[in-house]
């Protein structure tokens, strides 16, 4: 951590800032620049506010230098983690793709869609049983009978399943269902959920917030880390933005930046920064080329009689040609 | 909503657009305009998807007309709603102020502060005992601990207090030590924690999302109502946006925009905007003038001691400075 | 346009809405929905400000419906508007790459750049003689010095060349020597200069603003066309989001939007975007999966000791390996 | 400018740093920390490329320390710049008032709204003669004639004029009439104009651009500073961001955090933020309380026959309450 001080800092003030921080317990040092001190505050382990000196008198500014996290970092592991979810695995250079409707509405729609993104060359399926949508007033996903569903179309396809926790509570039974555990936009910092994925001994797939930062994410990760769990699939989605074009505008320069901080595999979700069918097969074609470890894309039987993000589920025959089209670039990047 | 079809859409297209409307249930009516046709779309009570459309052939635009809420709704509910909290009413043109540290560390800390913020005019007392930290490593409140000293400080003081819940687990302890439950930003969207609040009988102060859409948030007010329980104040604590020489950028226009749309009352916290504690009483200030119904801030007996959100934390005297001078404005309003 | 107004609305304000609207000659439409009336303004060819409305008495909402251009859009005019700079086409499903430094440097570095350039298979080079740049004591291009380097490079490779104005003053001067005017991103609202730009007979590259919506920029482009130039291509370089791991973020979803909303050529700039060198050869690839009409992208044959944009500039071998790679992509797609 | 190492950066990368740095004329420390190594650049006067370093080989970060700015710093001159216009000051503590249409429709429209806000006591007179519109199919102002108007205002009423420059063509010809030159939002970045204006013997008024940052802003301010002109006001407007409520978002946190950077005067403009009337004045009080030297606020003899900007323009009876509230508040703080 740099603390810039003012031109005209008094010499009392900078020592204020270097007490307060060997007070704490770090080395503090000051480096004369040509026109103003700064003070360099050594040996911090992450846990340091940065905020703290801010209030500090004749403090102009406080720069974090040493990134916050510990468990997430290629600093601290340089190789690739692998997370393996039946035979796909995630950041050894493949493409695993998980694909399947927004939520579980029926037996019939989740078999005959998964059935489809199986043949297309999908490696999971994917399915929401507890939905967490805008308005109360939206369907709310089939709860436990949308579990059993998923575990009727792993039976029935032999393709693991991905679903979405909601709470600490109802954790436990997805568990028991599912095979990698989903942890949603609006839940990301949601610090309880996370540390209970984190005693989870299922994968976690971490889904970016809305307007998190690299850094944000990243700690979230670790808060799942720090518990014990070090199988995380982080998953960009799109932020918000002032643009009104796209649902969200999807990310793709996160991918590589991840992949320079963090040793975790990255995958995209072009659907959800879409909105619209249209742009899905464009955007997944361009998170292929950007080096994602995975890609999730939306598909259900009758798009049109979905009961949430119709707009941006492919049709079966559309996504097999998304997959075709993906394996061709992936084997020439 | 109004589905507004492309200038050469197909009768064949039109035609399946109203079907599938009139299947859902809704009245479909064709608008034709100048140029192209639109599709009303009558009777909708909330809870149509606008982004089913979107996916229709020749389909340029789906535009939401009447919002989703319902309870929320000031068309619903024409008078404000009184939220009472002790001798603090929120919602009625009084401006009640909330004070206390980011969270509670110590007795003493909380003891001292609870007794500076109440002697200078505050009404309720704030502090954390469960903490949202973006890092894991950073503090994370004491627990029931904290909620044993928030009560000692009520029976001290004899000030309503304000604490976070996290979770669905935590929210039946802490409601036995509360007066009012506060869901932070970062769960704003947390819809399992939403539900379970709106189960308690406790008033609920409910941050806003860091990019939530004004819509957003007064849904996420309507999952806490549809579940029975109304007293809900919404509170605003700026956004995320590009900018930098603030924490979070306040979005004061936000205060008038709801009370346009909703009947509960909106009250403003600077500190969590500023992120530096100079720039809270200018902000305290501005708020008061945009017609807020109360005011949340950050105040801490030894700020430059604090284990949290220490550069955003008035001093006590600056609090009391603050309060005087937020009162005179109220005064002239 | 739709006015949406309040539930309880009266006669005489929904009137009042009707006769503004016909006192400025246009229809008038009062459309009555399940529990408020909306008034459809029809016929209204795109000069009428939306906002307008909004002041007035009962008026809850204003919605367009038709966007405000014409020139510019694919509903007016089908086909792809094709623009020709020598052996290239924007507009065919080529994919012409405009390729160079960030600022004309020196004839060495013109030539030798532009001759890695050309043998890599960049079809345009580009180069700033007269540099818009945030400090007026960073270097602000060698001016017509460098125009007459950019006419050297042409004679010596072949290449067309691209080079910014930025203002009408310099355009004449501009205009002599360059085959493509360019406007940048912090003038594409300088509405002079694209009027001035709309006089030229050479073609005009328009890059998005840093935070231009997609109905701002085409409105950009209609001040061009409106004046007669109907050589328009379009620069999608990344906008200004909360985002710090990139310079800017990179809006690929545009390029779809764009198509459906236009006939003008669509290309992507990777390099403002990233802001960095790694990242520039996967968003390039990413650019071409969601079918750019071109790209252009910043080579330095000597990057570290380039005078601005350093670190985003290729080496000229990864250019070669860039190109190579979005050759093959764009074969398959 | 610090430059961060990576963790294992070799001794022959750090040395490249330090090396390129003193090649360019500067001092470059290596400063040994826990972890890692960091190259202080000393002595830097705001002209170096901070991206620079970027792409070099095992470097992980760059971060600006000093300010590239120098004559809009505080720390360069410390006490409040003065910029007088007839009878106001901007920057001692008053508070003057600029306010009237958006644009100068008639002699009849501007005579009697400059009238109606001299009674009510602004301080100078705008009105847009050359008006940036987003549509060329919009009223583009009357252009000289607008001017004429103007000076017959300045004649009738006493007030100082304020009216927008487009273009350096223009600029000699409004300088004759007006006595404030206005840079709109979309010319922040002109630096052709900025330059220009930086030869005017007139005051500046220089509004943000939309998604300005504080530092992009100030060195808009330092070109114009540089060219000789040292009369700058600065006028926050709102920015862009994800919300939909309000035409932008008002950044109040801004007065303060320019007045800690500079010396210059910066006002506020509620009226392009709010972007409905309702909202104006509100916002006009909150900008008062944060300290702005000065309003802007836009007001109509008969709004709603305005030719723009019609629904965020005051009635002359809300802009005689808005002052009078106006002055009370920043008599009190």
């Amino acid at each position: 951590m740099l603390v810039v001080m003012k031109i005209d800092a008094t010499e009392t003030n900078i020592k204020a800032v270097v007490d307060a921080a060997e007070k704490r317990g770090y080395v503090a040092r000051p480096i004369p620049g040509g026109d103003r001190v700064s003070v360099g505050i050594l040996h911090n382990n992450g846990s340091v506010d940065t905020s703290m000196f801010l209030g500090f008198a004749d403090v102009k500014e406080v720069i974090a230098v040493t990134k916050p996290y510990k468990l997430v970092s290629r600093e601290v592991k340089k190789e690739n983690t692998l997370v393996r979810v039946g035979d796909n695995i995630f950041g050894d250079g493949s493409l695993p793709v998980i694909a399947g409707p927004c939520a579980i509405e029926s037996m019939e729609q989740a078999i005959e869609t998964a059935k489809a993104v199986k043949e297309a060359g999908a490696g999971l399926f994917r399915g929401g049983a507890f939905k967490p949508r805008t308005s109360p007033y939206s369907f709310q996903g089939l709860g436990e009978e949308g579990l059993k569903i998923l575990a009727k179309v792993r039976e029935e396809t032999g393709l693991p399943v991905v679903t979405e926790i909601m709470d600490c509570e109802n954790c436990e039974m997805v568990e028991e269902y599912t095979d990698v555990l989903q942890i949603g936009t609006r839940n990301m910092q949601n610090y309880s959920l996370l540390k209970r994925a984190g005693k989870s001994n299922k994968p976690v797939l971490l889904k970016r917030g809305m307007s998190a930062t690299l850094q944000e994410w990243l700690m979230a990760a670790e808060y799942i880390m720090e518990e014990g769990n070090l199988n995380v699939i982080l998953c960009e989605r799109g932020i918000r933005t002032f643009v009104k074009h796209s649902r969200n505008t999807l990310d793709l320069s996160v991918v590589r930046a991840v992949k320079k901080e963090s040793h975790l595999p990255v995958i995209v979700d072009p659907s959800h920064a879409a909105g619209v069918r249209d742009q899905v097969i464009p955007l997944a074609l361009a998170a292929t080329c950007v080096g994602a470890d995975g890609l999730m894309i939306e598909v259900h039987y009758k798009p049109e009689e979905a009961r949430s993000d119709g707009a941006q589920s492919l049709y079966p025959e559309q996504f097999k040609e998304c997959i075709s089209k993906v394996k061709t670039i992936h084997s020439l990047i």
